[in-house]
């Protein structure tokens, strides 16, 4: 069913590797509600991915850019901007990547410039993408700009590694900037922190099949989906939540108001 | 503009004593986006408040219950579920009264039995509505229960008195019964944290002008107001909002997450 | 070994039931850093208890209050005081109990009347011997005043029942009382969030040997025991924590911090 | 008044510039309570200040070290340990720097490698000192480290800028790597948010005076000094805290959990 609830907005969403990814599902649903957008990935991920599937799907443009890269960044709004016409009213940062944790680094043996890069590709670039948008004044009233979180930020999760730096910045980041946005335009910045996702990306971290099972059991409505998270991040998107900003808001079943639950204790007192 | 976003879904709406309500904004903000749903409000209230020129333009019901009153709930949820023709999808609390702060009680001087009362409406009262909805079985799956709540839950104001206890309890509240609820057949309940509103309720409190404006310049987006907070309401209970549980989702235009603002030093160093 | 962290210090502590509780290893600590106290217990916990034997060892008096009651809690400042000669320098919270826990009733079948009781005696308490203070005027400056609190105030445990919310007014009180005393005459007031503890009351709860291990495994440190709580009791009275108010300080070996654990992973994939 | 809570003990403490310094006060009182440490700084500021003068106060030895640098932090622990006789009990990290402040770039107009040196100066310096601890298991069993932090880190203060990121890493550092030291031997990491403190560091954040007024205005007792930062060290790393890890602890006179105060209020009231 659909509410016609983004009509007329314009966006720009990114990190739409394949149909396991919430970016994808968050396109598909942005279009079902009637929004216009651009889709935009890495490069090197669009070689491995299928965007052009779903920019079929969605009568959406794509646009390659590094997110680390201030000049991509830069043309990533700037045409966004001709090709849908004005300016925008809602971006997704859906990028994350850590080459400590992809290269099986310990966290107490980590690469430091790999640390940096994991900062930078996954945090510093939501700064960037703020700060491009910002200077371009690409933004329109009360638009709307989301990135993806994990709970990984407040709590230690030992596989996350050094992931879990670059969650805490990207909230502060959501935060700093959050307030110059508001201030600018009553733009609003927030961070979604979503349950584990059977995502191509999610799956990669070790141990990932027990840790996502214990979240399930720990989350009393168990863990949110990638077309769950979708539909959150469309509400973020839309009219309805104008006056929310610069939160880190929990998507996750339940799971970070939990202490202990049922399911789990019976699975701990089955062995006994 | 509507979306049908609550078309088919029935519920309970209390609070809404006057055109200033937050409830009564959301009542208004429901049956537009085509909700069906019951108004209540306790008996002396509506003696004051023009409850009914609400429900006539809702094409709503009203069913007077004090929400202290487990005889008066349960006649709430059974007449509510006839009328409407059929399980509940969701339930609005709004519902808060401090005898200390009426009378004028000072912190430092509180009358207990005046305390516990504090609580027991502001608070004990949506566990009852909780319990005497899972008891009759009055909530269909995927139910959405919201209260309303204040960040006095998490920080000091003075004038606040024991309504800080008790919005700490409802917080509470919303998280324990989140629980059971999302296992029973996966209701959520959840609190909004709203920014000061200015409601017949709220500007009982002491020196509420002067601490609505501090709020407002400590708020990057300004203060939220009762029509925004009606907007947000009704995302929480519409379908895009499933898998948020046994959370207090601050509804502040960013004050909880600002630590200063130049409007503030601006103001500060006026005097100077 | 002793370092005479509170030597000439004075203070009152409540709730030392047995050799296990919490109160009485703080007792035995606080007279090995050198203060004097007076101690206090309902007086139905004292029939059932051994608190002369304590008394004894810490050359220490016994006042017997009702920590519900205005009128014992006047007598015992003021009779400390006494007994003292001056003021006080601490007093330590340790008191709980809730009949809906004890008499079995389940979260969602709730005695509201008891429901009112479980708050009233494990959390009001704690504003009524603030209050008794305050009025009496028995605090020496830069005077610490701690209660005993637990994480279920932030996340649910289920069989934990409506002491969540006791324990969620007992935290919001320190906030609020914090700031009056603060300001009345520098006292700074705090809650202590321990461990699960393996005292008389503590294991009263249901399933608590499952819980306590799964606490334990989800803490780095482990759980932190009554000893270690009574050190952290002992710093908070001591003069190198006069700017800590208004906390609640979490005690638990890093549970609160902790997202999964090796030891939980281990228990979790030992039955697949 | 002296009470050898450190005797015995062996530790580093970094980051004394001069007598404001948050560590030079800690240096002092934990030489007075007994410990014996090695003062370290960078070779940069060691010129600028005058750490000799500590060090012959305190009969500590100085290692300049750049703490960006992983041989010259392996070279500081190892010497330390040769130095002082033995492996460590505690480690003090004080170290911050934000290209970006110094040289008044605004956060909306950012340099990025700037950005990057702010990370890796004030935090990621932090996790190197703990692997560097860890591959030369340096620290006793039960040893303590901590970080000094700022609320920044939750709340955005607008002059902070990028700040705010590195304090959100390093106390997301002491979350992560305390999970791990807690295994290893129980070693403690936990970092302590202090108020806003007149060092020659902190005074140099834009408009530090109105903001310094600000945050005492809104502590209910006060900034907290550097020397009542220096007590709360103290007792961090002695026995009495030993279950405490993975915490941001406030250190604030109560700011964190301060909505209003009746001196702002009065404040904001003058100019009406």
């Amino acid at each position: 069913m659909a509410y016609n609830l983004l009509k007329g907005k314009r966006g720009i969403i990114s990190g739409a590797l394949d149909e396991n990814s919430i970016a994808w599902k968050t396109a598909l649903k942005c279009h079902e509600e009637g929004a216009q957008f651009v889709l935009t990935n890495a490069p090197v991920a669009m070689r491995m991915g299928k965007i052009n599937e779903l920019a079929e799907q969605c009568g959406a443009q794509v646009i390659p850019a590094d997110a680390t890269s201030l000049e991509d960044l830069e043309n990533l709004f700037t045409k966004s901007q001709e090709i849908l016409g004005g300016k925008l009213d809602f971006v997704l940062h859906s990028i994350g990547m850590s080459p400590n944790v992809r290269k099986g680094k310990h966290y107490t043996d980590l690469n430091y410039d790999w640390y940096l890069k994991s900062i930078d590709i996954s945090a510093l670039s939501f700064h960037k993408m703020l700060q491009t948008a910002d200077k371009l004044d690409a933004m329109n009233e009360w638009g709307s700009i989301v990135a993806l979180s994990y709970i990984a930020a407040q709590r230690t999760f030992p596989d996350y590694s050094d992931m879990a730096q670059a969650k805490a910045v990207l909230e502060s980041i959501a935060r700093s900037y959050g307030y110059f946005f508001a201030k600018k335009n009553k733009v609003r910045v927030n961070t979604i922190s979503q349950s584990p996702t059977k995502t191509t990306a999610g799956t990669g971290v070790g141990g990932f099949d027990v840790f996502f099972d214990y979240a399930d059991k720990m989350s009393p409505l168990g863990n949110a989906s990638a077309e769950d998270c979708a539909n959150y991040i469309t509400v973020m998107f839309s009219d309805f939540t104008r006056m929310v900003t610069m939160q880190n808001l929990m998507h996750d079943g339940g799971f970070s108001s939990s202490g202990i639950t049922d399911e789990l204790v019976q699975e701990l007192s089955r062995g006994k």
